[in-house]
């Protein structure tokens, strides 16, 4: 029962990161910005749907729980914006680390060290599921932003080789993909949604 | 290529999801209504979380995916209220089997039959993956509105045999938390969160 009270707190704890907000802009429901926990939803599904992709040996259901859990530190740490100014990447780091280790450890040891282990497997991104979930978590933006005019790249001065370098682990990941999102990129940029630089 | 830009369209109609709301109030966030994406990432997570009390053998990647797209189904039906007056249910149904059609019939034709057959079977609930999936589905608004004052329950009047009848999958499906499912309904119904009839 010690068990069970553990992991009831964990699942409340997770309320919490639907009042995280990121960037990202929901079109549909009047541009309210976007949550990370509906976010990881919306990559878990896309990672299902697009697994076909995978360059490397994938094994999709850690995919799926990577991606369900990567954001979860967040809710300590607050949700970094891929472009914003990063004055100090170390001590961003260093937040969500601790976070990780609170939150995680709400759970059970067995199942803290799982979870703890997948988060920093998917923070290094050295393996293929990694990879491919890091790929999923980075082409949903560019698709958001590609039907919402520009989206927060526009509200933000983005540059092209900002998003080109963050959506590099297509290229080992997903070469069909990342062939799409350079296309993407260059019509942003032509529309005038990406800074030229 | 076909495939892909079918691919695309799918999951850029997942968006839809998020500006579908339901009655269950996010506390941390000022009693906002919660929508069905995050709910759907958050019971994910918690089929993972508490896999271990399934009293059948089941599938934990199915479970999650049938849990990831199981209210999909909403973007075109709406949600419906657990405890609502239910004036016409199978026009409902109806509704959610043409919104099954549309929305995975986007994707490319093998997908499409997969997600499709997912759905019917977390709505039939007559497997062990779909008992314990709809189990989920079932214990989280308890348990949010355990921490919020009766929540949902005490804004709609809502009666005890309604809430046990509605998680009755879990006797089957997981013992344990039917245990303390029940236990919990009698707490709520000594506070006046739910109705003693
Ligand atoms: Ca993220």
């Amino acid at each position: 029962m010690q068990d069970f009270k553990q992991q009831l707190d964990f699942i409340m704890e997770l309320d919490q990161l639907k009042r995280v907000y990121r960037k990202a802009l929901i079109k549909c429901d009047n541009n309210r910005f976007e949550n990370s926990a509906e976010h990881s939803w919306h990559i878990a599904l896309m990672a299902q749907v697009l697994s076909v992709y995978a360059e490397e040996k994938i094994d999709l259901s850690r995919v799926i729980t990577m991606l369900l859990l990567h954001d979860i530190v967040e809710i300590d740490a607050g949700d970094t914006f891929a472009f914003g100014e990063h004055a100090d990447l170390a001590e961003q780091n260093q937040k969500e680390v601790a976070a990780a280790k609170r939150i995680f450890g709400l759970l059970p040891a067995t199942q803290s060290q799982q979870f703890l282990d997948l988060w920093l497997e998917f923070e290094d991104a050295e393996t293929a599921d990694a990879r491919f979930a890091k790929s999923m978590d980075r082409v949903l933006p560019l698709l958001q932003n590609m039907q919402n005019n520009g989206g927060s790249w526009s509200q933000h001065q983005v540059r092209k080789k900002q998003v080109l370098k963050r959506n590099l682990h297509l290229q080992t990941a997903a070469p069909k993909l990342w062939k799409f999102v350079c296309e993407q990129i260059d019509i942003a940029t032509e529309r005038g949604w990406l800074i030229d630089a």
